[in-house]
C-alpha cells in the first residue's frame, strides 16, 4: 500500500488581502508548497481546492494562472472543513495509487467575497433559518454560547476558565508571524470585551479574515526521490453527524471520528505530541480535549487551567494560535493546521516549537456536521 | 482492478420546486437511486454532492434527513460540471477499492438560491468582471454568442442551422416527462424569439431551473450480488483548460478530454451509440460533435441538418432534450445525463429509446475551463 507523504506546505499570513483575487492567493501558496517540496507546477497531477460560498471555481483560476497543464481540479465546499476535506481527498488519491503528486489548497476572503450563499427570503431554506433564529439559535455563535452555558450548568465552570483558552491561543500566536491576531490578552480583557452572544465576548470567537494555505502530498516512493522529510498521513478519518442537537453533538462526532483515526494509525491519545483543533469558540477546545481522549468529560476546563494544553504542557493545543488567533478564513484553515503540524514535526517552529514532536493530530469540524481527524507522523 | 458499476439512478423533473429545500430534493433522489439499485441508505459508505454557489453544505443536509450513519460527505462546486465531478469522484472511490457503495448526487434551485457567489463591488474579482463586461464578454452567453458569430464567419453557417439544435432537442424532450421544456419548436420560432446576445435568442440558451439527480455507483462484485445490469464506467477523463480565449478553447479541451476517455475505454467514436453533452447554447453541440470525433471541423452544422444527431440518426445527441430543453440547474445536470444514459443502456427509454444502445458518452464543461467525459457501457 502506498503511503501519502506531506512533502511541502505553504501559507500566507491570515488577515487582509484586499488587492488579490482568491486565485492570486491560491496560486502563491501552491507555488510556495511546491517549492518547499522541490517540485514544479507541471509535476502536479491533481488538485483539490477548499473554498466556501464562492461559485466561480477559484481552483481553476489557480491552474489558469500557473499554466494550463490540464490536470483535474475539484473545488470542495465543506464549510469550515473545506481545506481539511481537500487535504483528505488529495491524500487518499495518492494512497490509492491514483496519482503520485496531489495538491490541496484552500482560499478564503471573508472580508470581501463570502456572503453565506444567497438564499432568497421566500425560499424554504430562509423559512427554516427564521424558525431557528426565533429560537435564538444563530449559527454558529448561538450554538456555542448555549454549549458554554450548558457546561457552566453541568460542571460549575466559570467564564474565566473558557477565557483562558483565548489567552493561551493569543500567547501562542504572538510567536507566529502568520497569525491574524498576534497580540497577547489577559483573562480580564477577554471577559470585559464586547458581548457577542452571552456569555461569549469577542475574544471567545475567531476573527473573520482572508488567507490561503496549501500542502503537496506525494507517494512515499516519490518522497524518497525528493529527499523529503518522511511526514506520513497515518490516519484520515471523516464522519458526519449532527451539528444542531441540544447536547454538544459535534463533540460526540469528534469522539467517533478520533476513535476511527486512532484505529487507522494504530495509535492512541498518549502517542500524540500536539493537536490543532477547530477552536472557533473557546468552549470547543475544552470539549474536544475530552472527546479526543486527553481527559475525562468535565475535566477540560482544568486542562487549560493547568497549562496542559499550552506549549510546554502535556499536550499542546493550537500551537499556532488556532482559529481564535491565527484566524479562520474558512477555505484555508484546515491546511493552515497541516502547515503548522508539518513545521512542528520538522522542528522548524522556533519559539513555539514543541520539543521532540513526532506525531501531530489535526481536527476540524464544519457546519452541517462534518468532522475530520488526520494524524501526521514523522517516521 | 475493481470496476465501477452504475447500479441505480434517479432524478426529479427539472423545473420548479419552490417548496423544497436543496436537501429535500437531494434526499428524494438519493432514496430513489438506492431503491433502483436495491440498496438502502445505511449501505452507502461515501457521498459526493454537486452544488453551485451555496455554502450551507446541502450534502450533509441530505445525510441529516436520511439518517446520521456517519458516512463522509463532500460537497463539490465545479460550476456546471459539479454533478459530473461528483460522479467521477464516486466512481474513482469505488474503482480504487476505497468503498463498495458510493452515491453521487446533484442539487440546484436556480429559481431561489443561486446568486453566483457574493463578491463585493470593491473586490479585485469584481474589477476583473467589470473589465470583461466592458469588452462585451458576459459569461456565459457572451462567449457563446461570439463563438456562434465566429463559425458564421469561418464556415458560412446560418443562424437557422444553429436553431436546428434547439428544434431537435425540444423534439427529444417532448418524449421526456422529466424535461423542463416539453414543447416542440420550429426553426422560425427559435429565430424570431426574444434576443439575448446577438445572434442568440432565448431558445438558443438553456433555461434556469430547479432539480436533483443521483446515481449509485458500486463495485462490480457488489453489482453481481445485487443482480444489477452491468453498466460499467469504462472511462472517466477530466481535464482543465481555458474557457475564455478568443478561439473556442472549450472545444479544444473537449477534444483532449475525449481522446483521454477513448484511450481509457479502448474505444473510439465509432463505438459510441449515444451522447449527452453540455449544450447550454446551440453552438456547443456543433463544436463538440466535431471535437468528440464524430465529424470533421466545419461539418458540425451538417450533422444536425442531416438528422445525424437526432434519435434514429447516426449518433443521437442529448436524447433527453439536453441542457436546452431538459434543463440545467447546474448541480444535478451531469447526473441527469448519467440517468438518461443508464435508462437508454437498459432499454427503458420508451419513445426516445436509441435502438440497441450499448455504449453512451457523457460530456460536460464548466465555467473556469473544466471538462469531463465519461463512457458508460452495458457489458
Amino acid at each position: 500500500m502506498t503511503k501519502a507523504v506531506v512533502a511541502g506546505v505553504a501559507m500566507l499570513p491570515f488577515g487582509r488581502h484586499r488587492e488579490s483575487t482568491l486565485s492570486d492567493l491560491g496560486a502563491e501558496v501552491v507555488l510556495g508548497a511546491l517549492s518547499d517540496a522541490g517540485l514544479g507546477w507541471p509535476d502536479v497531477q491533481l488538485m483539490y481546492c477548499g473554498v466556501v460560498g464562492v461559485s466561480m471555481t477559484p481552483g481553476t483560476g489557480i491552474s489558469a494562472q500557473l499554466g494550463q497543464t490540464g490536470l483535474p481540479v475539484i473545488n470542495i465546499d465543506n464549510a469550515s472543513a473545506s481545506g481539511s476535506s481537500a487535504f483528505r481527498e488529495g491524500s487518499l488519491a495518492v494512497a490509492s495509487g491514483r496519482v503520485d503528486v496531489a495538491v490541496a489548497v484552500g482560499v478564503g476572503k471573508l472580508n470581501q467575497s463570502f456572503g453565506g450563499g444567497s438564499v432568497r427570503p421566500s425560499s424554504p431554506e430562509a423559512r427554516e433559518g427564521n424558525i431557528r433564529r426565533m429560537q435564538g439559535v444563530m449559527p454558529p455563535v448561538g450554538y456555542f454560547a448555549m454549549q458554554t452555558r450548558r457546561r457552566m450548568h453541568d460542571f460549575g465552570s466559570t467564564i474565566e476558565q473558557f477565557a483562558l483558552v483565548s489567552v493561551k491561543n493569543h500567547k501562542h500566536a504572538s510567536h507566529n508571524p502568520f497569525a491574524q491576531l498576534q497580540n497577547e490578552l489577559t483573562v480580564e480583557e477577554v471577559v470585559n470585551a464586547r458581548m457577542i452572544a452571552d456569555p461569549l465576548t469577542v475574544p471567545h470567537c475567531c476573527p473573520m479574515g482572508d488567507g490561503a494555505a496549501a500542502a503537496v502530498v506525494v507517494s512515499d516512493e516519490k518522497a524518497r526521490q525528493l529527499g523529503a522529510p518522511p511526514i506520513t498521513v497515518d490516519a484520515s478519518a471523516f464522519r458526519t453527524g449532527s451539528y444542531e442537537n441540544g447536547s454538544p453533538s459535534e463533540a460526540k462526532t469528534t469522539h467517533l471520528t478520533a476513535q476511527e483515526a486512532y484505529t487507522q494509525a494504530g495509535l492512541g491519545p498518549d502517542d500524540i505530541d500536539l493537536v490543532q483543533i477547530h477552536d472557533a469558540f473557546t468552549v470547543e477546545e475544552i470539549e474536544y480535549c475530552e472527546q479526543l481522549g486527553f481527559c475525562d468529560v468535565g475535566e477540560g476546563e482544568r486542562m487549560v487551567e493547568n497549562g496542559d494544553t499550552s506549549i510546554g504542557g502535556r499536550i499542546p493545543f493550537s500551537t499556532d494560535g488556532g482559529l481564535l488567533a491565527r484566524g479562520h478564513p474558512l477555505g484555508p484553515t484546515g491546511l493552515a493546521q497541516v502547515w503548522e503540524t508539518v513545521q512542528q514535526l520538522r522542528g522548524l517552529s522556533g519559539p513555539r516549537q514543541v520539543a521532540g514532536a513526532r506525531v501531530g493530530l489535526v481536527h476540524m469540524v464544519g457546519v452541517g456536521g462534518v468532522c475530520l481527524v488526520h494524524i501526521l507522523k514523522h517516521s
